[in-house]
């Protein structure tokens, strides 16, 4: 199929090239669907790179995390490609879509909706996991998809957990999150998108789509990363619970080889906070790109 | 005087911490005033650390540096604090005032206002050179106001290299600049500002506020380097022109040692420009403000 793809924008940026494009989402119902994709100068049609997905938090768009998130750097002296899809689709016209600044538009959660009303437009995780890439390989980017990992924040971090421990296929090496709601099924933000998306509610999102009872089965050995800071308001009110998440993986055995997760002293929600670790997780990711 | 300089946010980033400040601005005509100033984490009052002052460029505010820039890193490990005032003054409620985006709010030009509209409310000069550095003084903070440099982007590189230029108290060390309006005198943007804010007009500010004019009068050595992208619009347009000011400072005498202006192929004029070098210049600085 054709997405019609258009690019929208283009920077040049620590010697690579991150252009804006968008597209004709199939997964989204047909509406709209933009993306940037940060390629390292090394990388073209005889020199495929790997590629690094990174998803964002509520209220973000594809933009947040190439315009503060700090990744290129690390990204240009890995030789690693970097996209960044939205977070949500754009004008579904769904009645209460703009509502909440946490559900609906910007809020995708990163799952395919079951809920009749959002079904044909909520998902953000075939969006992901199938239409960009094909999207990629159908116009050409010298990109290896063999080679994937995936990081997020906050609800992004949700997604790169989720969609790596759900992938059956195994399409992601390793997963990274900033600050991510680990425990959706146990908090405030997953009651709400899970009660609003999925037809069987908050327990149809425990079965599916929460990373700490994802962790608890998972048997193979994993490559997982997390940062949070204790300074995050939204850690503290309960919606993120890292700690359940450490705890699933120490009790389901995997060690901290295999998940490490960091406590930061200090630090908040925002963009300051992921940009000062953004170098770790993008270096973390490169040991098993690049394997 | 008491400035009533108030926190309005803090956010910890590269083991310092951003903290954003409101206060009464005598300078600016009363009018409330926001900067954002990082502190490395070595800074205290028994180790007061160097100041590095970060000019915005048009339409931008106190936030888009310290959001997009990239410096943080670098400075981090330099030891060294910025300071990233706004760049106009909000609000005086002058006609006009808010028609352009290349004049008025937002585009202050970094000097101080002669025609009697503007020169209650726009003097940007004073407030970046004199009011801020009592502001820090009398607040307390640790930081070492005998050792300041400064540099900036597009309108914030001409605030940098002509405050640098036309200290004549040496308050800076060295001056940098991303795509800088080097000669305004001869650029639209300059033109507009100076006939605006100026009763003398262009005269006036070719005389007292153009880079070029006074780089080709000045005896003493500089500390300068200056980033710009072939592929800026701006500098394609004739808005930067920073060949004039390289061969004016090497026609009164300038060598690459103190003058280094660097074509940078194929960067734009935005913040992805801006953050590819952001380190180079933060260690440009360290060289003469830890010396």
């Amino acid at each position: 199929m054709s997405y019609g793809l258009e690019e929208t924008s283009s920077n040049k940026v620590f010697h690579g090239t991150l252009k804006k494009y968008s597209f004709t989402s199939a997964a989204l119902g047909g509406l709209k669907a933009n993306f940037n994709l940060f390629l390292p100068v090394n990388a073209d049609t005889e020199h495929k790179v790997p590629l690094l997905v990174y998803l964002a938090g509520l209220t973000c768009t594809e933009d947040n995390g190439a315009q503060k998130g700090g990744f290129f750097g690390a990204a240009s002296s890995e030789g690693i490609a970097i996209l960044f899809p939205d977070t949500s689709p754009r004008g579904a016209g769904i009645e209460g879509e703009d509502a909440d600044w946490d559900f609906g538009t910007g809020a995708g959660f990163y799952l395919n909706a079951t809920n009749p009303e959002f079904a044909k437009n909520y998902n953000m995780l075939t969006h992901v996991t199938t239409e960009l890439p094909a999207v990629l390989e159908q116009s050409g980017q010298p990109i290896d998809l063999s080679r994937q990992s995936i990081f997020g924040h906050s609800m992004g971090g949700h997604g790169a957990l989720t969609l790596y421990l759900g992938s059956k296929t195994k399409q992601y090496r390793s997963a990274s999150a900033f600050a991510p709601i680990s425990n959706p099924s146990q908090a405030p933000w997953g009651h709400k998108a899970f009660s609003g998306y999925l037809e069987g509610g908050i327990d149809e999102g425990k079965a599916n789509y929460d990373a700490t009872e994802m962790i608890a089965k998972t048997k193979e050995s994993v490559h997982i990363l997390i940062d949070y800071g204790t300074g995050d308001n939204f850690y503290k009110a309960g919606q993120l619970l890292p700690e359940n998440f450490l705890k699933a993986a120490r009790d389901a055995g995997h060690d901290e080889v295999q998940v490490r997760v960091r406590s930061q002293e200090g630090y908040d929600h925002s963009y300051y906070f992921i940009s000062t670790f953004a170098s770790d997780h993008v270096h973390f990711h490169a040991n098993f790109l690049k394997a």
